[in-house]
């Protein structure tokens, strides 16, 4: 194979002129100093402007029209000099239709407004196309995974250079990768041959998870009908009397659980599962205990928020987004492995053209999904080597003790109530005045968040607890205290009156 | 569950004072101006320097102690200025051991120095925090997803409106994505029972295929070895006659292929597989086609180079990296479905935090590994309309065009050996003087490799075929020309020669 062809006419090719036309004018770095002025003002405009405002959403047939427009225009030379006003149309469109992050009426999704200076080594980062799969290509990412490993594993209290972490592309694919290794660990002929000698492999996981969890048991050929799902308490915690019984439950029909999914930061309320509990029932057990720490895994950093994550250390595997708690650009997560021995059996295989030596276990292609991958863990590094681990603990504590203070202030107020106690930054709640009764608590709630997001002036979620809707805020903005929230509470107030008193028509 | 707790001590609370200190000054715009253009100052130098250059290679173990210095200053007080001489240090130690992508030596990888109006992207991407999985936290990026699907469906002759195309972190995951959506529709009890009614379910694919597709038929459950490997013939392209054979002798063994995985652009040669071929095998058999073209999947855009894909639009699915042949950061890949119902089969879970209605198809989450994903495809979008489709084409085609050169160069020159004729960018030879027969053929090209690697003027890669090492170019630089190849040759013909005249000991 791969021998060489005769010689053909194509040869002439030679004689012709070796100097073909390039394109580099697009590459350019006179179009790099100025189109980032344009940029920078534009995005500097937008952090600056923290007054209410919720998300301008538009209908997406309208979108699409101004979308192919800009598309059709023609550039048929590329030496033509490209037109900032056009990219600065496209910058106001994309600040206008996005989610206000810097706004303090944001107060509705898992992710924030991120610190400039993370943002900035994401334009370092593509400027210099360092994939970071391996360390050739990545020296130093691959190095600062390293380190940045080391400063977690102390704060975990785990021994050096026992423990590994790898960067992955999101918590969902963090969650998935981990059940992987489990799988891989727990039911070592699966990977080959697709079956196990011992029983039907099963996965047991809070009811509450996320949704990730539940599509890696599919995902992974264990199959959902092999879920066995632990109902959670009144906290939003899996209920440990009721685990047991699950559990004995599944394995009277045949199961054979090797894994544990709990949560440190559910979704819906910002619940963390008891780990120490979780973690002596799997040590027992023999199950893989993974924890989702996609939310509230960030924790770690603050010394006065680290103890309400105690037993994570001991853990099989746990997620950490640090693009949601710890206000980075997405995506930034970390996969912690508490034996580093594990990561390794999560795939097999290795490509000749790639994994040409073990350089110190520092080729992370061979332990994530990936293999062109963003060097991600340089926008965590970068700002805990300028601010300090203590910024991203101060930050996190001041949004903690506003979500509780928001808390008591509900459990206060005549109408509103708080339907658990926040053990994070998330906090679910209802309006339910008392004359309330001839429209439906769900539907309710519903309304009041649509006439919100229709208002414009804040930006709220929704969610279900027990099959019911709720409203839900999440606090995440580094402007936000209580002023804005009692804002939020007048607004609802006064909505929920004027849609109770006319008994407004519901859809 | 979730009920009211009583009101404890923690209410006294409320008497405190609520303003609380705050983090503002990260955050503050001031720090984004003021570093912006240490940054752009850094980048441009970079970009502009097109000098003859390797890799800086730095022992792991040196890098670790700089970078542990920098971490373990304390920065404890959020409010110290930042200091801008550590970040300036950084970026040059970003630089200085990173790939010279901008280099005219730099011929070994298959991902480019980047459009900087790309890289300008990210930045505005990541100060607004957009995930992209769902219409309402990233209206402009889920449409324009939409526009740009159209862009190349109809470069492809597909039906507007029949089908959809994916964004994903990076190719393998869009490889295993894929596999997952035909794992689904052909053996649609796999996702919940872990077990299929006829046959062991199978996939087929090129022997020379990415190692993320081998890595996904473990992954999902199928097991590795229910692998059909395919044998390829001398253009490295999937060999028909012997898929047949091949194909036959595996269901003879009680397998059940219901897929087959071709290539356009393998990694070692970038061959790409007689597409219209394999649909006629595909369809005749009801396998799901899936075609790995991660990296001459690009060539859609060029109508000089769209024939070498024919076929490709009878693929149940394909795979295009931008961040490879198109120019962009990584990553920023499509997955493309011929028809849009599949895309949906992925996955089947719904969360109710997230999917609240479906908007017209745009909620993109539901289709993909991530749930929280960059807007990947706004970095290819802004570049599209600024330069139009013209500038990846030309780019394109004059990489083909050198390659091409490169080979009939090659092919004349004494002593050197094409092994492929290069459908892409890609060309892999060996130096094999006629008096080498001291020094096996396979060590003399790797002993050339790391020589070339040390002496730090080229970077070009290696790569086994059949077994044997050969050396290995990438064209990726938009500054290339016959002129940097010629000198690459006389670089290995000093080297060889004098390897192989003094005979020395080869590690």
């Amino acid at each position: 194979m791969y021998k060489n062809n005769p010689i053909d006419s194509e040869l002439m090719l030679l004689d012709r002129d070796i100097s073909i036309p390039k394109t580099q004018k697009a590459f350019d770095a006179t179009i790099l100093r100025e189109a980032v002025s344009v940029a920078v003002e534009k995005l500097s405009k937008n952090i600056s402007n923290t007054s209410l405002r919720g998300l301008q959403l538009v209908q997406p047939s309208r979108l699409e029209e101004l979308v192919e427009e800009y598309t059709k225009r023609t550039h048929k030379d590329a030496k033509e000099d490209i037109s900032l006003k056009i990219f600065e149309e496209i910058i106001d469109l994309y600040v206008a239709t996005g989610i206000p992050v810097y706004s303090t009426g944001y107060m509705g999704r898992q992710f924030s407004g991120v610190v400039p200076i993370a943002g900035l080594t994401d334009l370092l980062t593509s400027m210099m196309s360092q994939p970071s799969s391996f360390y050739e290509s990545a020296q130093l990412p691959s190095i600062v995974e390293k380190v940045i490993a080391n400063e977690f594993g102390s704060l975990l209290g785990w021994k050096k250079d026992t423990y590994d972490v790898v960067t992955t592309s999101g918590g969902s694919l963090a969650n998935i990768t981990a059940l992987l290794t489990a799988r891989n660990c727990k039911v070592p002929n699966f990977y080959n041959l697709h079956s196990s000698s011992e029983g039907i492999p099963a996965v047991a996981m809070s009811s509450d998870v996320h949704y990730s969890v539940k599509r890696a048991v599919g995902i992974l050929g264990i199959g959902e009908d092999q879920i066995v799902s632990l109902p959670v308490n009144t906290k939003g915690q899996i209920c440990m009397s009721q685990a047991e019984s699950k559990l004995a439950e599944a394995e009277a029909k045949g199961l054979s659980v090797f894994c544990l999914v709990a949560s440190a930061g559910t979704t819906p309320v910002g619940a963390i599962d008891l780990l120490n509990d979780l973690a002596e029932l799997c040590k027992r057990k023999n199950y893989w205990l993974h924890v989702d720490g996609a939310h509230a895994g960030s924790f770690l950093v603050s010394d006065k928020l680290r103890g309400k994550l105690q037993g994570i250390e001991l853990a099989d595997s746990f997620t950490l987004d640090a693009h949601k708690t710890m206000f980075l650009p997405a995506s930034c997560t970390l996969l912690f492995y508490k034996n580093k021995e594990a990561a390794q059996q999560t795939f097999y295989k290795k490509a000749s053209y790639i994994f040409e030596r073990d350089s110190n276990n520092l080729d992370g292609g061979e332990k994530s999904f990936e293999c062109t991958k963003r060097p991600m863990i340089m926008n965590l590094w970068i700002p805990w080597v300028l601010y300090g681990r203590e910024f991203f603990a101060q930050k996190l504590e001041e949004l903690c003790e506003t979500t509780k203070q928001a808390y008591y202030k509900l459990k206060l107020e005549k109408d509103f109530y708080p339907l658990h106690k926040p053990e994070a930054n998330i906090l679910c709640f209802r309006y339910s005045p008392e004359n309330s009764n001839v429209i439906k608590v769900k539907d309710l709630q519903l309304a009041i968040r649509d006439i919100i997001k229709e208002d414009g002036k804040f930006f709220i979620s929704k969610v279900e607890i027990e099959g019911e809707t709720a409203l839900r805020v999440v606090f995440m903005n580094h402007e936000i205290t209580m002023t804005h929230f009692n804002e939020l509470l007048t607004e609802i107030k006064r909505i929920g009156e004027d849609l109770v008193s006319n008994n407004k028509k519901l859809h």
